[in-house]
């Protein structure tokens, strides 16, 4: 693989696998007041954007990062409704 | 301005500004310990590696949304360790 979609696949995964410790946190935790709801809102929204942006120039590392960034973001919503 | 790169820039604003009451918050309540670390961690080298992936493929939306994000995620990090 070239340089440069590797690099944007690794930056990618990192930018995803963040959430994990992140959905983990607040499951253990049962917590999720110090998160922002207008944060966690804009970046909901924002990745759709990406993601929708990764299709139209098609670029297949901005589609799956941001396609997998959204269903945790999703996930750390659902979880702040149901803890706050 | 053209469509594709006018959605760049707004995807790039909205998970930019996402962290602007992400750091209000931890500034107004001094409590980060809802964020995970790891989470912070991660996400951090992943901002870094994409905005270095825009650098690459010339994409301007990439680079000054990535860029953004990076410093306002610093400051986040920089107040965790402030207050936890």
């Amino acid at each position: 693989m070239d340089f440069v979609p590797a690099l944007g696949y690794i930056a990618g995964f990192c930018t995803t696998v963040a959430f994990l410790p992140q959905v983990y946190r607040a499951w253990r935790t049962k917590s999720c007041k110090d998160l922002s709801p207008g944060m966690l809102m804009l970046f909901a929204i924002g990745i759709l954007l990406w993601l929708i942006y990764g299709i139209l120039i098609q670029e297949l590392p901005i589609i799956i990062a941001n396609g997998a960034t959204f269903v945790l973001v999703i996930l750390i919503v659902i979880l702040k409704f149901r803890f706050d």
